[in-house]
């Protein structure tokens, strides 16, 4: 049974005010939690399951948590979760800290302005899969703890890095790798490979600002062969990512 | 001034079954609007419109419609608008008819269950970049009319043709092209280029029913270097698209 005042407080975690304030955040459905659990990058405090998912899932939790597992009922999940189908199980995590970024030797990507929390998550879960270890964002980027963002990683918030910080000074002071901006036009990705770098992408409506897009050393591009203006951002990373990884 | 019985009409048309019966949808964003009204693919019915969006537009509009344009106030767009955050227009458009696909020399995507709207529309985006020209949905696939794919797509609804159909029976009577299943095994994308052929999109979740994969001449993948489980099926549709065309 969940008391009022305990379902409020996590209803107030959907918002990113008090997800600052609490330094905690939410995470829903099983797959999401139990990857966050086992990736041991985020102390959980509290779990909220159905009783089923939390039967058949307690040796597996109890591996990575000993704090208090919560029987809640269908209709109290629907009341706390941020999902409009809400899925057996919520939990609340503590937020890591903002960890600098090495950029030597791998490719590192850079978010100037990604506003969709969706795009987000989806670009976060796209890094995991191409083994990209680092994401550096904007301070206007959506927040990496917005429950839709952590929803569309799908778990790959355990295994990739999210740094936020001022782009422009950031970038500045890491002129030791070449950075790489995707953008409508410029060199094709079919006739570039890296192993190192950094790769810059844009706002979803108006791309790289200004100041940034002087600051990169090559413009890179999708060849486009039909009509459509633009891409969505995340599924614009995929494609340069999926291309230009050694 | 919208009218009271008018502002339902519309709202109704946020649901499928009010969809299919009128046999219209609605389109939302000025960009929107306008691609959908130069396509001259689907018939325009009515505009609703911020009074300066009307006059900055009108020019354009009459172009390609001779309809009433009415002059809403913000808050009649805000409750006949299906977005979170209405944008300056909605126009009520007349749905286009299921029209038969021809997939000799040409590359054509085949959707097995698409559920998301949002990933939907990505996919019509995605595909019109790339020229593709038409994409069959399996009949359980989310409605390319959801006023959610509508806006995703960006305009691209009219420049790509929709078909819903029982897919097995389709794959069936179109054994002339070969059948590429997008899988988590099979040939990688790098090693494989196309002029012609059909490309198989699974479900979010389930990825392709073991029917359709049954069918397929060959399953090709995304090699993957990180550990992420699966990729967004909208990135996944991205990424293979930007190699396989030749």
């Amino acid at each position: 049974m969940l008391s009022k005042t305990h379902a409020k407080y996590i209803q107030s975690l959907h918002h990113k005010k008090f997800r600052d304030a609490e330094n905690c955040f939410i995470a829903e459905g099983g797959k999401v939690v139990l990857e966050l659990l086992s990736s041991k990058k985020f102390r959980c405090r509290e779990i909220y399951g159905l009783q089923q998912w939390l039967n058949s899932n307690e040796a597996f939790i109890r591996k990575y948590f000993s704090g208090p597992l919560e029987v809640i009922q269908d209709y109290e999940l629907e009341k706390i979760s941020a999902l409009t189908t809400p899925s057996q199980v919520l939990a609340v995590f503590e937020k890591d800290e903002n960890r600098p970024v090495s950029v030597l030797n791998k490719i590192s990507l850079v978010l100037d302005d990604i506003q969709d929390p969706g795009n987000l998550g989806t670009i976060i879960r796209i890094a995991d899969w191409f083994g990209i270890k680092d994401i550096v964002c904007s301070l206007h980027t959506a927040d990496m703890y917005n429950p839709k963002v952590v929803q569309s990683t799908m778990g790959s918030l355990g295994r990739v890095n999210v740094l936020y910080t001022e782009l422009a000074l950031w970038i500045q002071q890491h002129r030791n790798v070449k950075l790489y901006a995707a953008a409508l036009d410029g060199k094709s990705i079919k006739d570039i490979q890296l192993r190192e770098g950094l790769l810059l992408i844009g706002n979803e409506g108006k791309g790289i600002s200004e100041q940034l897009m002087k600051m990169a050393d090559e413009k890179i591009t999708i060849p486009k062969t039909g009509a459509a203006e633009s891409l969505n951002a995340a599924v614009a990373t995929g494609i340069v990512l999926s291309h230009i990884i050694f």
